[in-house]
């Protein structure tokens, strides 16, 4: 039951709210849910990832995250409850997946690796265990884009290095919220075996 | 990488929001959470169990989800969003935990065992592993318990059959959102291996 665990410092997250699909498969910029927020700040500080992302062309929602990043992390907030404050320490915001990618490998000096995960596989997908070896390779920087809405765009899945297989439960149904797919995907890469 | 994999039929979910602490570890009843309803329907939904039971002693907030409910399942939530119907199609609502446990004993016939969840065990615990290889059983009901505000008391920890050991990640960050647990938690025991 034991096999060798990858670290999660080398890897991290991005939640895409554009461009993703709307219901009708319209390509659109949702609005930044405050639970998503926090719910996978959470995720990431539990699972040692070294950055969480939120990303959002539209200015006036990341200045709202920046609010609610102050609040915890120097407002009343940190004191109310400092471990909100360890987990939005995680926490960048960013305007786009370019910004996002430049920073990456402005840190690690060289690209990282793009993830695409999703309800839908359009194309061939990377296990979490075929992932999970791989993440064993702590020089190389990965980054796992999750979708809000109804899921990210084609234009956005064929900037992947590896579409990580959808989760699949007991039925077809699978439509689980971001933030439950989120913690399900990394426990299954970066949790005990 | 495949194993035996456990089915969900017999293997309930029950979220309580009394009796639970809150951050001074005073006993407190708190309010019910939209996100907590929808989510874990989903995972519900998507790991084929049995049942959702939202447990709450409060009148008015058990009126307050059984009125989300039927917006999803007959409302104009229906029809604008199928696949919520689907998942809120398993949830019930119950004022207290032995309510939860006689309906259960009604429909199955015996009584459930009481899995207990939660960031903190206080006693021995059973592993993912071990509790996925007793769910083969398909006769024997099982409840799984998660708490809110600050988890459930020692009074219903003490009702449990068995204390699951908590999710560690890679530090000893342990501070999950409900909704994200249960997710890792349904995945580990039913999902796919």
């Amino acid at each position: 039951m034991t096999d060798t665990r990858p670290t999660g410092a080398h890897v991290s997250i991005a939640l895409l709210h554009y461009p993703v699909y709307d219901k009708n498969r319209r390509v659109v910029a949702t609005a930044v849910t405050n639970l998503d927020i926090h719910d996978i700040a959470r995720l990431a500080k539990t699972f040692g990832l070294f950055r969480y992302f939120v990303v959002t062309p539209v200015d006036e929602q990341r200045t709202l995250v920046e609010r609610i990043r102050s609040h915890w992390r120097t407002g009343w907030g940190a004191s109310y409850n400092p471990k909100r404050r360890e987990a939005l320490d995680l926490l960048q915001v960013a305007p786009d997946l370019d910004t996002v990618l430049a920073d990456l490998e402005n840190t690690w000096g060289r690209p990282a690796k793009i993830v695409v995960t999703g309800a839908k596989a359009s194309r061939d997908t990377i296990s979490s265990t075929g992932l999970r070896r791989m993440l064993l390779d702590g020089g190389q920087p990965y980054l796992l884009l999750f979708g809000t809405g109804w899921g990210l765009t084609e234009e956005v899945s064929d900037r992947a290095d590896y579409v990580l297989e959808p989760i699949k439960g007991e039925s077809d149904y699978n439509h689980l919220s971001v933030r439950a797919a989120a913690g399900i995907i990394l426990d299954r890469l970066l949790g005990e075996r």
